[in-house]
C-alpha cells in the first residue's frame, strides 16, 4: 500500500487521477489540496466523486504533505509546481509532476517559452520525461518523473520509431494536432465557453504553443535526431481526445509494410499502444490509457495518425503507469 | 429608414439582433455601445460581423444615444435597463427593451425576484409585452416595449389559446422547458464552461428561475386565467433552441382534434407560430423566428410541446418583429 | 472463474458489457455472437476492443453457447431474445437478458406494447426484474434475471421510495425524461444521424414507449401501489445519460427534509444510489453505474430528479451488478 | 423573376438552396423533385420548411422541369448529375451542377476517381468552374456551372493568391482539413451515427478523397501552377463548418505581411472572402456565405488557415452567387 498526495486537485487532470487511483488496490489517497478557502469536501468540487472519497480539500505545505505520503501528484500549475517540488523531494517524498515545469532541455528555454524564470533550475534538464515507451528504464529510481504533456505525447509516439529507424527525414516535419476542451483546463474563458467553442473549430497559439519545443526536445531525447517541428494545436467542441495528423517525408525506402513493421516492431512490448491498420478516432481511446497509431504514405509523403484520451494517456493515465514502474507495481495497474 | 441603436451589444442577442437588423431595407443602425474601453470595433468583439458592419462600441449617455437613434434595443442587464430607459423615453427615443425590467406586473414582484429595488417603479406594470400573438394591437403605439423572456414566449404559446378557450384546467400545470447554453448569456462561468455542460443534461433553478412569475402573469393577462405554474428549467448541451413540455388537465372534452383545431385558429393569422401534427425538434426553428406547436392527449392529460430559437423568437427576432409593428414596417420584415 | 457468453454483442450495451467484465477478476469472456457472416473479430466492430480481448464473433445456437458458458448475457432486441432463453435455461446456463422480454406483468401486455405474441409466454410474469435495490434478495437464486430499462431504472428509483413512505399520491405522475442518444441503439436511423439529432432536443413516443407500462408495473411490484405515470422521453444531443424530473402530489406533510430523510434511509444500504442535495447532471454518473437521486419542493408538488448513464446502470452496469449477486461476487466487482 | 428548379431536393444541400432562394426577391421556385413515391409535401422532409413553401416532391423528368424552370439547381449524386444535364440543357433549361460531374478537366480522371464511365464525356473540361473568385467573368454567359466541392473551395481560396504572385513553391502543399457532418451527407450511415461520431474526430479517406484531384485542378486552372497538394480530411463533432489548414513553403522572401498584402489585394473587390488578421473558428463563417482566411509564417513554412460553412460558401450560397452572376442580379442579393 502506497500514500499519494495530490497538489491542486480542483481541476480535470487531477479528477481523473483520483478516479484511476481509487481503482488502484494498492493505494491510499491520503490528501488532496487546493488554495480554495474553507476545506470543502473533494466532492464539492467534482459532484461525481460524491460516495467514492471521503477528503477535504487542504491548503497545506510541502512538509506536512510530504509527512502524509510517499508519492505526490503535483497537478499545480507550472511555476507554482517547480515551487514546492524541491521541498517535497527534500522531505523524502516522490514526485510525479503533471506541469511543464522539468519537462525542458534547461532553464533557459523554458523562461523563453513560459515567460518566467524558472523556480528550480539546477534540477531543469536532469529530470526523467515519464513516457514509459521511450524512457521506461529511467523511470523505475526516479526520485520525480515530469508527466509528459497531452500533444507531445501523441506527437513523439508517432514519430520516434520512425526516426529511431531511419525512415523519415528529421528535419521536415508538419504536426497537425486536433484537441478536445477539456485540454484548456477548468478555469471559465471566453473561448472555452460553450457558445462560443460548440459547433467550431479553430486554430490556436500557431507557432507559439509551448508543447512545440517539448515535442522537439523529447524527440531528440527519444531518437537523437534534432527535429523543428511546425505544431499546429486546434480545439475542437468535445470533451476530451487529440488526434495527430503528422506529415514527414520519407527517408529512402518507406513503404508503408515496412513504416508499419517498424511501428509493431517498436511497441510489441508497450501495453498502451495500439498500432492499427484502420483509420482511428479518439474515441476508440476515451476514457482509456492507450494511444492508437497508424501510418499510411500518400504521394511521397509519409502521415502518421495517433490518437489519445488527452486526460489519461496525455495525464492522468501516464501519470499512474508512472507510479506503477516507480513503485514496482504491474504497469498496467488501474489501467485496463 | 429609421435609424436604431443597440445598447449592450456584446452579448449575444445583440449579435443575434445586428445580424437581422443587417437584413432589414429600412433600418440604419447608427450606434453599438457597451462599458468596455477604448471603442473597440464592433467586429472585434463579434468575429462573424467582419466586414458587416463599420462601428465602434462606445461608452455613450442615454442623450446620446437618443440624438443618433429614433428607436434603441436595450440589451443591458436587468436593472441597468431601467436607469437608462427613462431618460431614453425623456428624450424622445422609443425603446424595445431585452431586460426583465418592465415585464412584471409591480415593483414589488420585482423586487422579489430579481433582488433589487426597481429603478423606475412607476412605470412597472403599464409597459406593453412585446408578445405580438397576444398584444400585437397594444405594441403599434407603444413607446417601451418589454421584449418577453425566451422561456415565457414558449409557454406562453403553448398555454393561452387553451386556456381562452377553457379546454384546460389554470390551476395544474407543469412546464418542464430545456434550452440551449446560448440562454445564460455570454459571460464564462463554470456551470456553461464547455467541458462541464457539454455531454450533459441537468436541472437548475428548480422552484425559482426568474421566469416563473413572468409566465404566470403573462398567461393571466393573455387569458384571464390565474396560474401558478411549477417551472423547471434544464441545461441542454446545444447552442440554441428551447423546447416546452407542457403538462395541464384537461377541462370538459378536450380531444386531439379539438386542442389542435383551437391552436389552428387562434394562430390562423400569425406569420411566426406554426402548429404542427409531427413532434418538433429545436432545429427546425433554429435561426428562424417561428414557434412551432404541438399538443397531444395522453391518459387523460393534455401535453403541449412547443419549441423556438432562444436567441430569435425568444429575443432578437421579437425585438425586430416589435419594432416593425411600432414602425408599421410589414410584419415578417428581415424575419423570414 | 465464471465463463460467460454475450449474444449479439455487436450493439452498445454489449460493448460496455464487454469493457466491465475485462475488469471483473472472476470473469471469462468465452463467446461473443452475431449474426454478422464470416465470424470477424470481436475488435473489427469495436475498434475501442483491439488488444484488448481476442474472440471472433460467432454464430452460435444456444446449446453449443451454454456448453462454453455458465452466465449468458443475452443483448438480443426483444423477440429474438426471449426465442433463445428457453433453450439456454434448458442447457442449463443462467442468463441476464437486456431486452424488455421477461420484465412485463403478462404475455397479453407485451404483444400490446411490442406488437408481437410472446415467444415464451409460460415465463413471463415470474421472471425477477433485475433491479437490486428493490429485489436484491429474489436475484441470487435466481436463473434467468430481466435486466431492466434505462428510462424506468431512472424513474423506478426516484419514485418508489416516496410511494412506499406514503408521501406521495399514487395517481397523478408526471414522468419527463431526457435521454442521450446511445438510447437508441446502434443502427444507423435518421433520426440518430449526425446533422439531425446534433444541436436539437426533441420528444418522441409521446404516450406510446414501451417503457411506460414497465414503470407502472415495477413501480407497483416494488411499491405496492397503482401508478398510471404519464411518461415523455426526449432525445437530448449527447453520447450518454438520462435525466428523469418526475413531478408528483405529496400526501399530507412532505416537507423537503421529510423526503430526504426517506431517500437516504432507503438507500443507506445501496451501493449505487446516491441521495445528493444539489441538482445533479447526468455527467456526474457518466461511465458509472451510480444513480444520483434528489428531491425539491415547488408550490406545493414534489419534484424528484434522477439521472444515470443509460448504458451502465441503465444496462451493462446493471447487468454486472445482477451477474455479482448471482454468483456470490461483492456487489461492486468491476463496477467502481 | 426566374422560375427555378431544384432537383434532389431531400438534401441538406438543397435545403440550405431553399432557404436562401425563398430570401430572394427575384426568384420563385417552381418545382422540387426527388425519386420518393407518392409526392409527399417539401415540408415533410424538411420539418423546418413548414409554412415557407408549398411544393410537392415530384419525380420529373427534365423536359418537364425544364417547362418549368429557366434555371436548375441539380442536387443529384455524381453520375446521376451528368446523367440528365444534357436533356435539361438541350430542353434550353441553363444549370448549376452542386455534384462533382463537371468539375475535373476530363472522362478519364473522373472514371479513375469516380471509378464510373462519365455519362457525358465530350462536356467535361469545358465547363465553367463557379467559383466567382477565380472565374467570374465566365459564369454570366454559362449555361453550366459546376458548382465547387466545399474542400476545394476551402483550399483554392487560401492557395491561389499566394500561388499566382509566386509567394509559395507549387510542389510541396500539404492540405490538412476538417469539416462537419453535414458535408457526409443525408443518408445514415454508421459512421455518421450520432454515438459513432459525436465526442470524436478522426482522419478519413486518406490519400483517397476525390476533393484531392479536384484541389489540384482548379488550383492549376487558377493559378497556371501545377500542384500536387496532400489532403487529409477529418470529421468533426458539429454540423457543419470546413477549416483547412494549408502548410505550404515561402519562394523567395514572404513575411506575414507581403502575405498578408497578397491576399487583401487579391480578395479586394470579393464580397464574400474576408482576410481576417485573427485565427478564425468555422463558427465566424456558420449560416453565412463568407470565406475566412488569414496566414503565419511559422519556422519558415507559411501556414494558410481557411474556414467556412461547407453548406452556404461550399455549396448552396456559392450556388445562388452562381446564378445571381449568370442572371444579372445583384451578386450577394440572398446572401447578406
Amino acid at each position: 500500500m502506497t500514500r499519494v498526495a495530490i497538489l491542486g486537485a480542483t481541476g480535470y487532470t487531477a479528477l481523473e487521477l483520483i478516479k484511476l487511483l481509487l481503482r488502484h488496490p494498492d493505494v491510499e489517497i491520503t490528501t488532496v489540496t487546493s488554495r480554495q478557502e474553507g476545506t470543502p469536501h473533494i466532492a464539492s468540487v467534482h459532484p461525481s466523486l460524491t460516495g467514492r472519497i471521503d477528503l477535504p480539500l487542504e491548503d497545506l505545505g510541502p512538509v506536512a504533505v510530504a509527512s502524509r505520503a510517499e508519492c505526490v501528484f503535483s497537478c499545480l500549475p507550472h511555476g507554482a509546481s517547480a515551487t514546492v517540488i524541491p521541498q517535497l523531494l527534500a522531505a523524502g517524498a516522490r514526485v510525479v509532476d503533471f506541469s511543464a515545469d522539468y519537462r525542458l532541455d534547461n532553464a533557459a528555454e523554458y523562461a523563453e517559452w513560459y515567460g518566467v524564470k524558472h523556480p528550480d533550475p539546477e534540477r531543469v534538464g536532469k529530470v526523467v520525461y515519464g513516457l514509459p515507451e521511450l524512457f521506461r528504464n529511467k523511470i523505475g529510481d526516479a526520485q520525480l518523473v515530469a508527466n509528459p504533456g497531452c500533444y507531445p505525447t501523441s506527437a513523439i509516439l508517432a514519430l520516434v520509431p520512425l526516426l529511431k529507424a531511419g525512415l523519415i527525414e528529421p528535419r521536415d516535419i508538419i504536426v497537425d494536432s486536433k484537441s478536445g476542451v477539456s485540454g484548456a483546463g477548468r478555469t471559465p474563458k471566453l473561448t472555452t465557453h460553450f457558445p462560443e467553442c460548440n459547433e467550431s473549430i479553430s486554430a490556436y497559439s500557431v507557432g507559439r504553443h509551448r508543447h512545440m519545443p517539448e515535442i522537439d526536445q523529447i524527440v531528440r531525447r527519444g531518437s537523437g535526431k534534432e527535429v523543428n517541428v511546425i505544431f499546429t494545436p486546434h480545439l475542437v467542441p468535445m470533451d476530451r481526445g487529440i488526434l495527430t495528423t503528422a506529415y514527414s517525408r520519407p527517408a529512402g525506402e518507406a513503404s508503408e509494410e515496412r513504416l508499419f513493421a517498424t511501428f509493431r516492431d517498436f511497441y510489441a512490448e508497450q501495453p498502451f499502444v495500439r498500432v492499427v491498420s484502420h483509420l482511428p478516432g479518439t474515441k476508440d481511446t476515451a476514457n482509456t490509457n492507450f494511444c492508437d497509431v497508424t501510418v499510411r504514405v500518400v504521394r511521397g509523403r509519409v502521415i502518421t495518425i495517433s490518437c489519445l484520451d488527452n486526460l489519461i494517456k496525455g495525464a492522468a493515465g501516464a501519470a499512474v503507469q508512472n507510479f506503477n514502474l516507480m513503485y514496482g507495481y504491474p504497469e498496467t495497474t488501474a489501467l485496463l
